[in-house]
Formats: structure tokens, C-alpha cells, sequence
């Protein structure tokens, strides 16, 4: 049976990305090698880290722009210390919005480093909103945002205007999207949602803005000698890059994040439309709010949960469980997600 | 034609693991989903890194003893910042071995910390040997070396016996050779070796040491969090993880660490035999110091390089170029390696 892949992370990657990834382990560039048996030196996967940093900066018009990309290690919760390291300044002052558990984390590490405020937070209600309506002080060092919440469903539609450095934690919409990319001085995403495998982590930082902290960094924390080896400090996490490279390509030949938008509204347009119109579905998150490519909702009856549960896994549906922090149910849509696996649960929420 | 892979890292992995990778990428576990889009909290995935952690101590006998297996991110180059993190303490003093490029990384890192102390080194030499006769102090917070220079190919063939503290970077020599583990209180390797793809990070540490630093330790360098949440508490490098598992099990089938340490010893007395009767080959490591792993040499006259490289790729051999810091040749001839390819490579040389 088909399966419908509904997780949230690691999750649904494209069908041909994932038979080029195991083609590439058995063989890469028909060299008679494993992508995973080479050095990370030989020129064939320096051109494979080349292409998937060009393309990251080509699919977000940042191509000459003063960025660079570059892939690490260690997930979105790396960036959550090496943000502050980076940009917060001696005696400086970071800020953030503090829009759920990824937001919250980011915090506790800035804490870690400096002095930091929160400058709103809408833990009052669970998380199931973005506050809107506060001040970014201009004497901040930078304002920090989570653009998608994956536990709650949550996304933030419109950014705030920022009149310090803008920093954007985008681990589960990136690519999603279109975006003003240039309105930020730093982006990180954690590979593992709509760019690939988890193992690798994407950070796009504006040049100019690294380097002003007076802090000294430790190596492997410090983005300019991450910038300056290319990624290849260390020995980066090489199939984990591969294949993102490969989802980039994927989202290019698509017809870029413009193309994949389209279809990822189509599809969070008909869930959301059932939710709204099946009196046995009830969302989580402030409607103004919902997130695109994480649904989250609950049953108004509990008694039905037993009967809803089968039907979905009887249809091929995985990994529809919400997170053990929110319970209910989490549709993740990412971009991979074909519209039928959507139509798929539509129909078995229409059978409720 | 067969390739012989004697590439220094990411290096050569057994042909079954690489089959094995390639189909679970595919299809995991006959779920009809691939290894890289389930949950990484799912059944059976944390089932995978469960057994792989249980490998490992099994592996080097330290079941039941008081050590914990982490797999991390970051490579051993992460490592070299979250020892001093944990166990140097405010006001305390690190102590270190130079033999080599990655022990001065990892000095470099530890400076950044606190008090830093080299009690040896072999810089003078251009890291051809393993210094020995140096006195490791009684109020040293630990003592840190590297077990095998990849670059240089020199192994510590006698660890000192350390009065505090024992560390040690195994990256390129962990499970070739059998080692009273329970000497050491902290060991960690990166993967891409004898264990797996690059990508993560196994260390290995007796919990005892852990949580007596006095410093406040960023959540995502600290050893106690990532041992609390048994290497989950951020998404793991589920495919490098995965594949890592897969080795482990392979030298169990083997007939475990001493089964795999008979044949090392056979590669490394056949090649290094044959540098020491051939006079066309100059070993670059001092002979007691030779590493099993990494075997370094150099032409005794450089006009024969051209038809040297032709002979050696014509066989089908991979990878043998030096290290750009040390010129000549480099035959890496980890685990996976089978004897014959390091047969192909002495055939070649005698007919130089």
C-alpha cells in the first residue's frame, strides 16, 4: 500500500531524491566508489558542496548579495549558541520572540552567552499564536525570530520591521515560501524538513555583519572560519549534504520556491478548509497564524479517537500524531508532500 | 575493474554495510519508507541508536562499568571544544600531547577554555614520532592525547599511565586494535574511519567524571544532557547513525576487535615489510612509532613519481596521495580494507 508520509521531521523527502541518495551510496558518479568511501577533498564532492551552496543562495535571489552559505553539523540547536556567540557583542544585548519550545531554546543558550531579553511571548495561550505589536529596541544587538513552530502550527505571516540585525531560525518552512531573504542578516535551518536528511544544518549570513562581536570564538562556533574553509573545516556530514543538494535541485527544477508555494497553499487551503467545516476537527492555532506546513488539530470528541486512528492508518497515513507536548493530531505538509496525500486525509476526516 | 579504496577518510566501509546503507535508504525496516524521512523518536529508530550505543561498550568490554556511548555531531573537531567545557575546571589545568595536526587542534580549543599545558610534542621533527618520558602532573584536571596521526602515521603503540585523567581522540584507529578500554575515561573518534559514514561523533565516557567542572556548560556541549537524553536531544545524523550501527554489528560478525586487530596486523607487517626491503621506499614514521592505520612513505628517488602513480592507479588503487602537509604517499588501511587490495598495492611496488 502507498504510504502517506505526514511526519514532522525528519519527513517526507522527494521520491527521487531518495533513489538518487541510494543509488549514490552504492555508486557515486559512476566511480565504481560510495558517496560515503571518498574523501571529502576529492574534487567530485567539492563540486557536490559548491552546487548545494549555489543553489541555496540562487533559490532565495541572494546570488551577489554580500552572503554566504554554508552547511554544519549539530542541528538548529548549534545555531541556538552559535548565533550568540557570533553576534551578540561584550556587554551588548540580544532579543527575541519567544514563540514556543525551538524559540524557547534559542533563548536559554543566548542566556548562556549574554544578556537577553524576551521581547513578547504568547506562552500565556499555549503557543497557539505569534504576538504581534512589540518594540525591537534599536540599541539590540540583534532580534531573533522562529519563522514556523512545528509543535504548535504555528508561522509567522508577516515579519516585523527590524531596526537591528534580523536573525531567523526557518528549521521547518524554509524553502517553502517566498520571502524578502535580503530583509535578514542571518538565516539557520536544520536540514531535516523540507531540505533533507537530519545530519546537517544550513546557515546564510550576511558577510559585513560577522566579526563585530569582541568576543573570541571558539573554532568550530565561529561562522567567518566556517565561511572562509568553504564548509569544509572539518569533515563535513557528506550524504546529509549530498542529498540536500539534491532536494535544492529538485526545488529548482520545479520551478524554484515561487512554484513549490503554490501547491504547498493548495494544500494547506483544502486541510484547513476541512478542519473548519467538519464540526468533529477543531484547530490549534489562532486562525490569522496557521502554520503551512504544520496543521495541528484534535478531535472535539475524544470518544471518535480510536475509530479516526484506524481510519488513517487503514488509508496509509503515517506519522500523523501530534507532538507529545500539544497531543492531538499534526499534519506536516512539507514541500515533498504530494496534494494527494492531502486529498487522502481530507477524505478520511470526511468519513468521521 | 575492482577498485582499492586506501583513501584516509571518509575511508573504504564493508561492501555489506554500504549494501545494506544503500537499501535502507530505500525501504527501512520493509516499512515502505526510507531511513531518512521517519521520525528519528520513532520505535525503530531509537531502536537502532539503542544498539548501536550497546555495540560499542560491548565492543571495547565496557558493559557494566560505568561508561556511557553518545553519538554526537560535529566531529572529533567539536570534541576538541567539549572536553575542556566538561572536565577542566575554573582555575584548573588541561594537559596534552603534540603529536600531530589534530592534537594541536585540539590544544588550540582547549587554550580557549583555560590553562592549557603541552607536555610534549613532536613538532622538531615534523611529527615522524611519538615523544615519550614525559611526566603527566598529579594536579592536571586530565591528560589528552591522540591514539594515531592520520597525517604523520604515527600510533601510540604504549599509552603513558596517567595520574589523573585519561583522554584520547581514537578517531583513526578506534576498534582496530584491542586496548584496556577501562584505562581511559573519556575516548571519542568521528565516524568517518573504522566506524561509518562522516556525520557523527561516538564518544565514550565514564559518568563519574562528568558534571565536576564548576562551569556552566552550553546545553548542546554538555556530555550529562546528551547522555540524559541517550543522544537525542536534537535530532540525530540518523543516516550516518544508522550505517555506524552497521559497522559495529559487521566487526561483531567478525569475531569482534581482536579478530579484525589479526588481520591490521598482517596489512601493516606485509606493507611495511616491503617499504623496508624495497629500496625505492623511505617509511616516514620512526619504526617503533609506525601506525598500523596510516602508513606514510615517500619515494627514495622523486623522478620515479610518474611512473609510480601510473602503476598504482592502473591497478585499481584509490586515494594513496600524502597529505598536502606531508607530501608523498599514504596507504590507509583501515578495518574494512581487505588484505588482498594491500596485496595489489606491494604487487605494485615491486614492480616499480
Amino acid at each position: 500500500m502507498k504510504k502517506h508520509n505526514f511526519s514532522a521531521g525528519p519527513s517526507i523527502l522527494p521520491q527521487e531524491v531518495i533513489k538518487q541518495a541510494a543509488a549514490a551510496v552504492l555508486n557515486f558518479n559512476n566511480s565504481g566508489l560510495s558517496l560515503i568511501e571518498i574523501s571529502h577533498r576529492s574534487a567530485p564532492f567539492v563540486d557536490v558542496m559548491d552546487k548545494a551552496r549555489k543553489l541555496v543562495l540562487e533559490l532565495m535571489g541572494l546570488e551577489n548579495k554580500g552572503y554566504s552559505a554554508i552547511f554544519l553539523q549539530g542541528g538548529a540547536s548549534l545555531q541556538f549558541l552559535m548565533v550568540p556567540y557570533n553576534l551578540l557583542k561584550v556587554n551588548g544585548k540580544a532579543t527575541y520572540l519567544d514563540t514556543g519550545t525551538w524559540a524557547s531554546g534559542a533563548i536559554k543558550e543566548s542566556k548562556y552567552v549574554g544578556t537577553t531579553e524576551v521581547l513578547a511571548s504568547s506562552k500565556d495561550k499555549g503557543y497557539n499564536y505569534i504576538p504581534k505589536n512589540f518594540e525591537i529596541p534599536t540599541d539590540a544587538d540583534y532580534f531573533h525570530c522562529t519563522s514556523n513552530n512545528t509543535i504548535f502550527g504555528t508561522q509567522i505571516k508577516e515579519f516585523p520591521v527590524s531596526p537591528t540585525l534580523m536573525v531567523c531560525d526557518m528549521s521547518s518552512d524554509i524553502f517553502s515560501r517566498e520571502l524578502d531573504f535580503s530583509k535578514f542578516d542571518l538565516i539557520y535551518a536544520g536540514a531535516q524538513k523540507n531540505m533533507g536528511p537530519a545530519g546537517t544544518t544550513l546557515v546564510v549570513v550576511k558577510d559585513e555583519i560577522l566579526g563585530k562581536s569582541g568576543r573570541t570564538i571558539p573554532s568550530m562556533l565561529d561562522y567567518q572560519i566556517q565561511i572562509a574553509k568553504e564548509s569544509m573545516y572539518n569533515t563535513p556530514s557528506v550524504f546529509a549534504v549530498y542529498t540536500s543538494m539534491l532536494t535544492l535541485q529538485w526545488i529548482k527544477d520545479m520551478g524554484g520556491i515561487a512554484a513549490i508555494e503554490k501547491i504547498n497553499n493548495e494544500k494547506a487551503r483544502i486541510l484547513y478548509a476541512e478542519i473548519d467545516s467538519n464540526p468533529n476537527f477543531i484547530g490549534f492555532a489562532a486562525k490569522e497564524d496557521r502554520s503551512f506546513m504544520n496543521v495541528t488539530f484534535n478531535l472535539a470528541d475524544e470518544s471518535k479517537k480510536e475509530r479516526f486512528d484506524s481510519l488513517w492508518k487503514a488509508a496509509g497515513i503515517e506519522g500523523l500524531k501530534g507532538h507529545r507536548s500539544v497531543g492531538g493530531y499534526r499534519a506536516s505538509i512539507y514541500n515533498a508532500l504530494p496534494l494527494e496525500s492531502v486529498q487522502v486525509l481530507v477524505d478520511v476526516m470526511k468519513q468521521l
